[in-house]
């Protein structure tokens, strides 16, 4: 039997399969979640047991646990670890959704469900494609394989950045494989060859030492919410660029190459604003294509605000209290710690009068790049090429895989980044979903990547 | 029996009234409080005839009630009318109480619960004064009196606002009393004679139809959390000084007299700084002080903002809503519309790139001055002298009681604004509190006013 019959034939039990990952509610960034995120690595676990693997465990860590797996019987043949995790951003805003986020539901071929896309989906398509092989090959793999799984990769992976490097034995590789991005455009096979880092923080505002009657002390006393409005708006300008001192220094222009391939992506820019962003206009850095404002050139977005009262009605309080949470997108070459440097003496320097600000870091990553020259990456763009029908494009992404950079410095291993999603599946959004028929054609082309990696 | 014995005698009664009704958590902007605002309206008529007040009346409106009773057997004498609020703010952040906020507790002579001085126990003064008297006087009083109380003061007050233009024959008054101001400092024997007007709004930003993940999307899509920020960060420099073009156009200063009185009274910054506000140091308008500020000059506030993940934890966001609570104190002169008006076209001309802006007005009514020559506010200063042992100031506040605006316009009478409160009674704040000896020495006070206001 082919690998794409058995595929097809078992299509059915496939999507059940990834039915039953995505009802699991692991939310990794709220504590009330932590059950399910245990239930949602014991399900992992489990299914790479059936799938043949071996030395399968569930390894406890400070947070979440990562999961475990190996195959390691096909000696002289490079050994890929497959990476992906298991954890989901939260749903809100809930009452966008069309149908709930933990109840799985296809429309148009498109399965919907948080996690579908971002990784559930994805990194489940390694693990049948190691189903597939074992199946068709009396057991046996081409190549060596080991998985390792994470349930914290949404909120900056502390875990498994900590497990790695004393267990560079163990995870030792020739290199990693994670599907945690997206073609191009459907139907143009596509490999990621860089990411952005990324530096995650908090920024806390106080003024008064309570609450104040905004009528009877308004004119004399600091703000917290406008004290924090005021140091934030003076980050960036009103193009987008920041306005931090020393944050650009250490920023690179892809090479002319890179940028020049670039170029010859089909791109639209009045339909991705239509289609993908549905606002009045785009934004950012004059004198930068979407593509290189996306994927090459770092950014500071603000994802959430909160202070004083915000309950339906009128209350006339000058607020004691403000929070936002502020990130920092980074280009190669770009320190974190640097950029957390220059961001805290930005604070400093920028604190509105009668205020105190605190700066707290959730979570810091540097940027990746790839060389596409590698074996594995060669192999992996045919084998896509030849199962979407047309040439493997390489581009990058905006968004962070962190463990990419630290698969890179510890095992010294370079990742091929082979993503299924779509640019428009919706991730960290509401109606996240995940094409179908790239979920099937997904494991197929890892099944064969293994294969004729392993020749 | 003299009406000092009286009250004295009563004390305990007074305090067990007004903690029932303290009890009562009539939150006014919460809609799930409905049914409580209700009962504390109810709670006002029960006292009110309890007290003699005759055609005792619950009023329907479109959101709370308000309350009517009236007294007029004195004829030839003038007429009172009395006018509170027994709505209250929401009590939030409420881990900040030391005790519930609807569990009247004392502590060192002073009585902490919401509503405590705004406005429930000095609203309830009026009626027990009115009960004093009568008690003294075989059930008559020495003028006329009517009640207007309502349930909409933290709100608004829109309903009120409508129903006294058409209600002039009825609500045909003298002179109108409000308690709902505070004495300048403890002991000193306070009438204000002018109040700021108030403009409040909600500004809300959107951006992105969606949500959008901040990796794949920041660089090139507006963020509507950053696009509040920046436009609110425009509305006022680091001095606090308004730039929106044309909002100091009507802006007077107060007579030279006025502002010369002023400089006599007690004020330590550093006491105020430190004791009322807590903060690292006093802002605002540089070339005016702290009493000039707060109650002579414009102000605009933020308060509240909410946007985007807020919850514990990290998220990767491009909002694509954010809403904050801006509101306006106005001072005499300025036209609360032309205020809207200035800040709707400051809104339009400063939208950020690719986000749409919207303004909607919750209330709004202009300042108030009174004439401190007029008979019943000289019977109030001479009354109030005695009461404390020192000679009356005038002041004003920066707060906004937009029902005295209304009185003056539309029933052409001054108000006496007496209240007991002190300026560290925490309104709108977490632990608010009044002070118990002058819940009691108010209730005398206002009861000597009726009585030589009506000799």
């Amino acid at each position: 039997m082919q690998l794409e019959t058995y595929v097809r034939e078992n299509e059915a039990r496939f999507l059940e399969e990834l039915n039953a990952f995505l009802r699991i509610p692991s939310i990794s960034t709220l504590p009330e979640h932590t059950p399910d995120v245990r239930r949602a690595a014991q399900y992992v676990a489990a299914r790479l047991t059936e799938a043949g693997l071996e030395n399968v465990e569930i390894i406890a860590t400070e947070k979440h646990p990562l999961v475990y797996g190996d195959w390691l019987h096909a000696p002289g043949k490079p050994t890929v670890l497959c990476y992906g995790h298991y954890d989901v951003q939260p749903p809100d805003p809930l009452e966008l959704w069309r149908t709930p986020p933990f109840e799985p539901t296809i429309r148009d071929g498109n399965l919907y469900a948080r996690g579908s896309a971002d990784d559930k989906g994805q990194m489940y398509m390694h693990i049948k494609a190691v189903e597939s092989l074992r199946a068709l090959h009396g057991g046996r793999l081409p190549l060596n394989v080991k998985f390792l799984i994470e349930g914290e990769e949404e909120v900056g992976g502390w875990s498994i950045a900590k497990y790695v490097p004393p267990h560079k034995e163990k995870l030792k590789a020739d290199v990693a494989l994670v599907s945690d991005t997206a073609l191009y455009a459907e139907g143009i096979p596509t490999l990621c060859i860089g990411l952005r880092g990324l530096v995650y923080t908090e920024v806390e505002c106080s003024g008064p030492a309570r609450d104040l009657h905004s009528g009877l002390y308004g004119g004399a006393v600091p703000n917290a919410v406008y004290g924090l409005i005021e140091v934030l708006a003076k980050a960036k300008n009103a193009d987008g660029v920041i306005q931090i001192p020393g944050i650009y220094d250490e920023v690179e222009a892809p090479a002319p190459a890179e940028l020049e391939s670039w170029k010859s992506l089909p791109f639209d820019e009045g339909e991705f604003l239509k289609k993908e962003v549905g606002s009045t206009q785009l934004t950012g850095e004059p004198g930068y294509s979407v593509l290189e404002r996306t994927w090459a050139r770092p950014t500071m977005e603000v994802h959430g605000i909160a202070g004083g009262f915000t309950a339906a009605g009128a209350k006339t309080v000058i607020p004691a209290r403000a929070t936002a949470k502020v990130s920092f997108r980074l280009t190669p070459k770009q320190d974190p710690d640097k950029v957390i440097a220059a961001f805290r003496d930005f604070l400093a320097a920028n604190t509105p009068a009668g205020t105190k600000l605190e700066l707290r870091v959730l979570s810091s990553g540097p940027a990746i790049v790839v060389n596409p020259n590698h074996p594995a990456i060669a192999v992996a763009a045919r084998v896509f090429a030849r199962a979407l029908g047309r040439p493997t494009v390489f581009t990058r992404s905006g968004g962070s895989i962190p463990i990419v950079g630290d698969f890179a410095t510890h095992l010294g291993i370079p990742t091929v980044l082979m993503g299924f999603g779509l640019p428009d599946d919706g991730l960290h959004s509401p109606n996240e979903k995940y094409n179908l028929k790239n979920y099937y054609t997904g494991i197929l082309t890892i099944a064969e990547f293994f294969e004729e990696y392993g020749a």
